[in-house]
């Protein structure tokens, strides 16, 4: 294990950290806030030992797989332990477990909070809270990468561990302008969003934030009522903006490159869409007798359904007093979430489609034991490794899933609350049922619980191994 | 797909079973109960029918893996259709449904009723629930083949597609052989406890019923209050018992044959037995304070892990009312199940251990990328098609059963209940949470949800493929 290298790249990751940490603080300037120093400070210190550590190069630059795991699981660990002291300090989160999980949903996008009143808390830690949904949107490493490419060929493994679904591929044959194009999209998509939620009737504050917690598909909101206090507009474009995030970001890559009949092509992206509708359609109807209008139904349905499936968690609606059938395929969505490639959670349709591939590939093997039929998709044959990888991924995934609700049904809570706070955090959703409905939060849950929940969300993030890994005594090895 | 010898095979399939519904008729006689001709009629008429198309071999006697499996699935949904004929033509259970729902529930050892007073049903019924237990617990085609092999060879694909397990073999080279030691070991097992149960104290009915759903690890009672109302002495018996044959019977051949060595490293076997004294010391404290004493409290929390993990489904002990982490414990029991190779259901635990092994070799694989370390259980390498099997037997299992909670989600009960019920039924345990606790029973499910759940045992029964192929169109095609 090369140690150096990952200190090394640790640094870099945290100067970069501290420096976004400047934006709250200018926030709290200009509302005048008292806290402004927390954010500041924190700032200043980050930056210096970010960059005090990673100012000379280590002699050995190389990065295999092992380091890069290692380096993308240690500097999200480190981003929510460095991102959680301003709010700590500043006593508005007077725990600093609590601040943990909080910055780590934000920086996960997961978006579960433990404040029980969020209207209380200053404008520089709301903006802070929903703008760590932004970074951990598109991935800090992405956003390293984009600005400073390391040594050729190494930062694949830096992306492939941080990037969500089965197969990580590159847009264009560079890494550095790959993830530049990404981020391109990633800032043009934010501000489209902002402007158009500023002339809808939001204040640019508001605006701002929820663009920013939209495009992590992230949850974090600025009222205690998430979203259900503003207009019907207002909720039709979050809902649209939600579904565009959760789409993987090949399509707008390929829409730039106007490749539009490619775009129909992928599997996922078409999967994905006709769930969205179909679910809708069905919460719709499910639910239709509690509302006044066929309109207003639609509108909630609508919201609820993309909001889950790509994993966002804000709500206009508590779909804890659904019937068990709109509550049961909002379940269901928590679990396959959004596309690959895009900055929703959740296992990915990508993964879903695989193992229903093979469920199916499994299935002919019986009729016609003699013929051997490859697994496909995009009219691409996927390699054998992929397709073992993938319902590997899912068991692991239920392993650390049953574990995790193992522990915390040791604390206080009925089984639903549990099973989906668990889901919710371990697929950076945000909300679940009962105690973690929309209108609930993760305030009760003991400490155990939430360390537990941390773990979840941040293996859940990163797609199980850069976490796990680091609990391996082996990874640490000199050979 | 050879038509003639799935006909034939089912007919021999119903001779045997229509020969066994004698003795509910006799213990009717017995009674003196007015039903008595139900049994006898459909008995005759069974007999007649099933030797009637298998008294004539057909030409080609050539059993393929395809035929196997449809036999098999379609035996036992033939054996729960004419079961349930005797107690729906008495009126017992008025609606066909309900009788096929119980029937089934009584084959497939779940234990599920649809009774809402059990004490009220006739002797004869009484047996003939928990005789189905005995019949389905080892199997019908393992009775088949003991009592009168088929042509040499063709037997394998009978019994791969009724046993259990992810891999299945022979005790001794020859199938007749096998089979009949299977069948020597459960009917010495079930004498036994019979003898035991009579001399603690339980009236000879009460014990040859007992027995019989113990053996079969089926759950049928024959009071409303389960085994609660029985002494403490007869409480434990059963819980042996439960254990005992939740244990792969490759041990009972290693007794017989004095290999008491091989028992030990019987990973499966091992480890099986570890999760039931751990689970039951959690069980046993996290109740403790509902008790009075620690005896009863661990009386209790042994009989119910035991009934849960073997997936018999007895109950001493309403466990609705246990705190959540008793619950939870006794929820991934439901879904492990017991051992391969036993009567009891589930995923079974070497399936478990499989997906351990291969979740511990992908993360080798990350740590040591060009190292191949091949997948192993008791010292043997396992081939690599059969870890894929299992993974995928995973997802499939999972799709079955998430699929099954969705339309049984349209049904009017409680999101706990619907996802306990499908998991009670399709992995044969009987009773889940809330609507389906201990307490309670299946009755108030629409017809809908009863059709999902008799597919859910059948399903969960034959290891999903037997029942599955037979909805695959290309499965009947000529080629």
């Amino acid at each position: 294990m090369n140690i150096a290298i990952i200190i090394f790249t640790l640094g870099k990751v945290i100067a970069i950290e501290s420096a976004f940490m400047v934006l709250p603080g200018l926030v709290a300037m200009y509302y005048h806030e008292k806290y402004w120093w927390a954010y500041i400070v924190v700032a200043l210190a980050g930056m210096l030992a970010g960059i005090l550590v990673s100012v000379k190069k280590p002699k050995n630059m190389q990065l295999f797989a092992k380091e890069g795991f290692a380096s993308v699981g240690l500097a999200w660990l480190f981003m929510s332990l460095i991102g959680a002291l301003p709010p700590f300090l500043t006593r508005e989160i007077p725990n600093y477990i609590d601040a943990v999980f909080e910055m780590t949903s934000g920086f996960t996008t997961t978006g579960a909070t433990i404040l029980t009143d969020v209207e209380a808390v200053s404008h520089a830690t709301l903006f802070w809270r929903s703008f760590s949904h932004w970074i951990g949107g598109m991935g800090i490493f992405v956003f390293l990468l984009a600005i400073m490419p390391m040594v050729g060929g190494v930062n694949m493994h830096l992306l492939r561990a941080e990037s969500p679904g089965p197969v990580v591929g590159k847009l264009v044959p560079k890494m550095k302008d790959s993830s530049q194009i990404l981020y391109i999209i990633y800032i043009f998509l934010t501000v489209v969003q902002i402007i158009s939620l500023w002339i809808m009737g939001m204040t640019p504050f508001e605006a701002v934030c929820t663009a920013c917690a939209t495009a992590g598909t992230g949850g974090f909101g600025v009222y205690n009522s998430s979203i259900a206090g503003f207009s019907t507009l207002i909720k039709w474009d979050v809902t649209i903006f939600m579904i565009l995030y959760g789409i993987n970001f090949n399509v707008y890559f390929l829409i730039l490159a106007r490749k539009f009949k490619n775009i129909f092509n992928i599997e996922e992206v078409r999967t994905y869409l006709i769930v969205i509708i179909a679910s809708t359609a069905i919460v719709t109807l499910n639910i239709l007798k509690m509302y006044q209008s066929f309109g207003t139904a639609l509108t909630d349905a609508a919201f609820q359904v993309a909001s889950i499936i790509t994993t966002t968690g804000f709500a206009t609606a508590d779909f804890n007093t659904w019937p068990a059938l709109s509550k049961t395929i909002l379940i269901l969505l928590m679990v396959t979430g959004a596309c690959a490639g895009s900055t929703g959670g959740g296992l990915k349709f990508s993964r879903v489609l695989i193992v229903f591939k093979a469920v199916r590939q499994e299935i002919h093997s019986f009729i016609h034991p003699r013929s051997v039929k490859a697994v496909g998709m995009d009219d691409k044959t996927l390699d054998k490794n992929v397709v073992k990888s993938v319902c590997v991924y899912f068991i692991l995934f239920s392993i650390i899933y049953f574990g995790s609700v193992l522990i915390v049904s040791t604390d206080k809570y009925d089984i639903i609350s549990n099973f989906t706070a668990v889901l919710a955090t371990m697929n950076n959703i945000g909300p679940g049922l009962e105690v973690v409905g929309p209108t609930g939060n993760f305030a009760g849950f003991n400490y155990l619980s939430k360390i537990v929940f941390i773990f979840d969300m941040l293996a859940g993030r990163l797609e199980l191994y850069p976490i796990l890994l680091l609990f391996i005594p082996q990874m640490w090895k000199k050979h």
